[in-house]
Protein backbone atom coordinates (compact mmCIF):
# COMPACT_ATOMS: atom_id res chain seq x y z
CA UNK A 1 0.00 0.00 0.00
CA UNK A 2 1.29 3.50 -0.72
CA UNK A 3 0.98 7.19 -0.05
CA UNK A 4 -1.93 9.25 0.01
CA UNK A 5 -1.65 12.82 -0.60
CA UNK A 6 -4.44 14.33 1.01
CA UNK A 7 -5.33 17.93 -0.25
CA UNK A 8 -8.29 19.92 1.82
CA UNK A 9 -10.73 21.15 -0.72
CA UNK A 10 -12.03 23.93 1.72
CA UNK A 11 -9.19 25.95 2.88
CA UNK A 12 -10.12 29.45 1.48
CA UNK A 13 -6.49 30.56 2.51
CA UNK A 14 -6.96 32.93 4.38
CA UNK A 15 -9.13 34.78 1.62
CA UNK A 16 -13.12 35.41 2.35
CA UNK A 17 -15.28 33.47 0.20
CA UNK A 18 -16.19 34.28 -3.46
CA UNK A 19 -19.39 33.12 -5.05
CA UNK A 20 -18.90 30.89 -8.12
CA UNK A 21 -14.75 30.72 -7.49
CA UNK A 22 -13.61 27.51 -6.31
CA UNK A 23 -11.80 27.74 -2.86
CA UNK A 24 -8.08 28.17 -3.06
CA UNK A 25 -8.01 24.42 -1.60
CA UNK A 26 -10.46 23.11 -4.24
CA UNK A 27 -8.16 24.80 -6.99
CA UNK A 28 -5.08 23.43 -5.58
CA UNK A 29 -6.46 19.89 -5.32
CA UNK A 30 -7.88 20.73 -9.64
CA UNK A 31 -4.39 21.43 -10.18
CA UNK A 32 -2.79 18.44 -8.70
CA UNK A 33 -5.49 15.98 -10.40
CA UNK A 34 -4.56 17.37 -14.09
CA UNK A 35 -1.89 14.75 -14.38
CA UNK A 36 -1.71 11.09 -13.60
CA UNK A 37 -0.68 11.16 -9.69
CA UNK A 38 2.72 9.94 -9.43
CA UNK A 39 3.41 6.02 -8.91
CA UNK A 40 1.86 4.30 -5.38
CA UNK A 41 0.40 7.90 -4.66
CA UNK A 42 -3.23 8.20 -4.33
CA UNK A 43 -4.83 11.78 -4.31
CA UNK A 44 -7.78 12.69 -2.22
CA UNK A 45 -9.39 15.40 -1.06
CA UNK A 46 -10.38 16.41 2.36
CA UNK A 47 -12.63 19.17 4.06
CA UNK A 48 -10.74 20.55 6.64
CA UNK A 49 -7.23 19.59 8.35
CA UNK A 50 -7.88 22.26 10.90
CA UNK A 51 -4.75 24.22 9.16
CA UNK A 52 -6.94 26.94 8.10
CA UNK A 53 -4.66 29.53 9.70
CA UNK A 54 -1.77 27.56 7.03
CA UNK A 55 -3.83 26.90 4.44
CA UNK A 56 -4.13 25.95 1.18
CA UNK A 57 -3.03 22.85 2.71
CA UNK A 58 -2.09 19.22 2.05
CA UNK A 59 -0.94 16.05 4.20
CA UNK A 60 0.63 12.57 2.95
CA UNK A 61 0.24 9.79 4.72
CA UNK A 62 1.07 6.05 4.62
CA UNK A 63 1.09 2.52 6.20
CA UNK A 64 4.39 2.90 8.52
CA UNK A 65 4.84 5.99 7.47
CA UNK A 66 5.56 9.23 9.62
CA UNK A 67 2.51 11.93 8.33
CA UNK A 68 3.42 15.44 7.44
CA UNK A 69 1.18 18.13 7.18
CA UNK A 70 2.29 21.24 4.50
CA UNK A 71 1.26 25.03 4.07
CA UNK A 72 0.40 27.31 3.00
CA UNK A 73 0.59 25.93 -0.47
CA UNK A 74 -0.83 27.29 -3.81
CA UNK A 75 -1.42 25.99 -7.36
CA UNK A 76 2.20 27.19 -8.57
CA UNK A 77 3.26 24.35 -6.26
CA UNK A 78 1.55 21.84 -7.96
CA UNK A 79 4.50 20.27 -9.98
CA UNK A 80 6.67 20.41 -6.44
CA UNK A 81 4.14 19.04 -4.81
CA UNK A 82 3.92 16.40 -6.96
CA UNK A 83 7.52 15.08 -6.92
CA UNK A 84 7.90 15.42 -3.11
CA UNK A 85 5.09 12.88 -3.01
CA UNK A 86 6.75 11.07 -5.06
CA UNK A 87 10.16 11.13 -3.09
CA UNK A 88 7.64 10.68 0.04
CA UNK A 89 5.91 7.36 -1.77
CA UNK A 90 9.51 6.04 -2.13
CA UNK A 91 10.27 5.95 1.69
CA UNK A 92 9.64 3.07 3.85
CA UNK A 93 9.52 5.44 6.84
CA UNK A 94 8.28 8.65 5.52
CA UNK A 95 10.92 10.81 5.89
CA UNK A 96 12.11 12.44 3.01
CA UNK A 97 15.98 12.83 3.87
CA UNK A 98 16.66 16.71 4.90
CA UNK A 99 19.02 17.56 1.80
CA UNK A 100 16.32 16.07 -0.85
CA UNK A 101 13.89 18.47 0.86
CA UNK A 102 13.01 21.35 -1.26
CA UNK A 103 13.10 24.96 0.45
CA UNK A 104 9.28 24.40 -0.07
CA UNK A 105 8.84 21.47 2.08
CA UNK A 106 11.33 22.23 4.41
CA UNK A 107 9.67 25.73 5.16
CA UNK A 108 6.18 25.25 5.38
CA UNK A 109 5.92 22.21 7.41
CA UNK A 110 2.73 22.72 9.78
CA UNK A 111 3.68 19.46 11.83
CA UNK A 112 4.32 15.64 11.39
CA UNK A 113 3.39 12.34 13.51
CA UNK A 114 5.05 9.57 14.40
CA UNK A 115 3.33 6.06 12.29
CA UNK A 116 0.48 4.77 13.83
CA UNK A 117 1.36 2.17 16.26
CA UNK A 118 4.84 2.98 16.23
CA UNK A 119 5.56 2.37 19.80
CA UNK B 1 -6.37 -0.65 20.40
CA UNK B 2 -6.78 2.26 22.14
CA UNK B 3 -5.45 5.66 21.73
CA UNK B 4 -2.10 7.57 21.79
CA UNK B 5 -1.20 10.83 23.55
CA UNK B 6 2.12 11.68 21.61
CA UNK B 7 3.74 14.45 24.00
CA UNK B 8 6.48 16.39 21.79
CA UNK B 9 9.49 16.31 24.43
CA UNK B 10 11.88 18.41 22.73
CA UNK B 11 9.47 21.43 22.06
CA UNK B 12 11.29 24.67 23.49
CA UNK B 13 7.78 26.81 23.27
CA UNK B 14 10.04 29.61 21.57
CA UNK B 15 12.26 29.53 24.69
CA UNK B 16 16.02 29.26 24.34
CA UNK B 17 17.37 26.17 25.55
CA UNK B 18 18.52 26.52 29.29
CA UNK B 19 21.27 23.93 30.74
CA UNK B 20 19.97 21.43 33.23
CA UNK B 21 15.92 22.64 32.36
CA UNK B 22 14.14 20.23 31.13
CA UNK B 23 12.35 21.68 27.64
CA UNK B 24 8.79 22.31 27.94
CA UNK B 25 7.30 19.90 26.35
CA UNK B 26 9.45 17.24 28.56
CA UNK B 27 7.79 18.77 31.57
CA UNK B 28 4.84 18.64 29.90
CA UNK B 29 5.49 14.70 29.45
CA UNK B 30 6.19 14.10 33.18
CA UNK B 31 3.71 16.40 34.10
CA UNK B 32 1.20 14.24 31.97
CA UNK B 33 2.19 10.97 33.42
CA UNK B 34 2.34 11.56 37.25
CA UNK B 35 -0.89 10.07 37.63
CA UNK B 36 -1.88 6.52 35.59
CA UNK B 37 -3.34 7.40 32.15
CA UNK B 38 -7.07 7.61 31.03
CA UNK B 39 -8.18 4.32 30.35
CA UNK B 40 -7.70 3.70 26.76
CA UNK B 41 -4.66 6.15 26.14
CA UNK B 42 -1.47 5.18 25.96
CA UNK B 43 1.46 8.59 26.39
CA UNK B 44 4.19 8.41 23.96
CA UNK B 45 6.86 10.48 24.28
CA UNK B 46 8.05 11.39 20.81
CA UNK B 47 11.01 13.67 19.38
CA UNK B 48 9.34 16.53 17.59
CA UNK B 49 6.15 16.89 16.02
CA UNK B 50 7.67 19.65 13.83
CA UNK B 51 5.09 22.29 15.45
CA UNK B 52 7.45 24.35 16.87
CA UNK B 53 5.89 27.99 16.49
CA UNK B 54 3.19 25.98 18.14
CA UNK B 55 4.78 23.83 20.92
CA UNK B 56 4.39 22.96 23.19
CA UNK B 57 2.61 20.52 20.98
CA UNK B 58 0.66 17.39 21.90
CA UNK B 59 -0.88 14.94 19.37
CA UNK B 60 -3.83 12.22 19.16
CA UNK B 61 -3.88 9.32 17.18
CA UNK B 62 -5.86 5.55 17.24
CA UNK B 63 -6.78 3.11 14.81
CA UNK B 64 -9.20 4.18 12.37
CA UNK B 65 -9.49 7.64 14.02
CA UNK B 66 -8.76 11.45 12.82
CA UNK B 67 -5.67 12.50 14.16
CA UNK B 68 -5.54 16.22 16.21
CA UNK B 69 -2.45 17.96 16.63
CA UNK B 70 -2.97 20.73 19.59
CA UNK B 71 -0.58 23.72 20.87
CA UNK B 72 0.63 25.76 22.58
CA UNK B 73 -0.17 22.98 25.68
CA UNK B 74 1.42 23.66 29.00
CA UNK B 75 2.07 22.09 32.22
CA UNK B 76 -1.38 24.07 33.71
CA UNK B 77 -2.96 22.04 31.35
CA UNK B 78 -1.98 18.46 32.23
CA UNK B 79 -5.81 17.39 33.64
CA UNK B 80 -7.71 19.12 30.86
CA UNK B 81 -5.43 17.31 28.08
CA UNK B 82 -5.80 13.84 30.32
CA UNK B 83 -9.60 14.94 30.49
CA UNK B 84 -9.70 15.19 26.47
CA UNK B 85 -7.51 12.49 25.84
CA UNK B 86 -10.11 10.11 27.64
CA UNK B 87 -12.99 11.74 25.53
CA UNK B 88 -11.18 11.05 22.18
CA UNK B 89 -10.15 7.52 23.47
CA UNK B 90 -13.98 6.81 24.07
CA UNK B 91 -14.66 8.03 20.60
CA UNK B 92 -14.98 5.39 17.70
CA UNK B 93 -13.95 8.01 14.80
CA UNK B 94 -11.63 10.43 16.87
CA UNK B 95 -13.98 12.97 16.30
CA UNK B 96 -15.09 14.52 19.82
CA UNK B 97 -18.32 16.29 19.72
CA UNK B 98 -17.31 20.48 19.09
CA UNK B 99 -19.81 21.13 22.20
CA UNK B 100 -17.88 18.52 24.81
CA UNK B 101 -14.60 19.95 23.31
CA UNK B 102 -13.30 22.82 25.93
CA UNK B 103 -11.87 25.95 24.80
CA UNK B 104 -8.51 25.11 24.79
CA UNK B 105 -8.82 22.46 21.95
CA UNK B 106 -11.14 24.42 20.01
CA UNK B 107 -8.61 27.27 19.64
CA UNK B 108 -5.39 25.58 19.84
CA UNK B 109 -5.41 23.33 17.04
CA UNK B 110 -2.81 23.50 14.88
CA UNK B 111 -4.07 20.54 11.93
CA UNK B 112 -5.99 17.30 11.88
CA UNK B 113 -5.77 13.72 9.78
CA UNK B 114 -8.05 11.30 8.47
CA UNK B 115 -7.58 8.25 9.42
CA UNK B 116 -5.24 6.25 7.57
CA UNK B 117 -7.03 3.86 4.93
CA UNK B 118 -9.54 6.21 5.09
CA UNK B 119 -10.25 6.41 1.51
Amino acid sequence: MGATLHVCITCRASLAPAEGVPSPGAQLHAALCEAPAPEGVQIRPVECLSACRSGATIALTGPGRWSYIHGPMSVADSGAILDFAAAYAATTDGIVPWRARPALFRKHVIARLPPLGDF
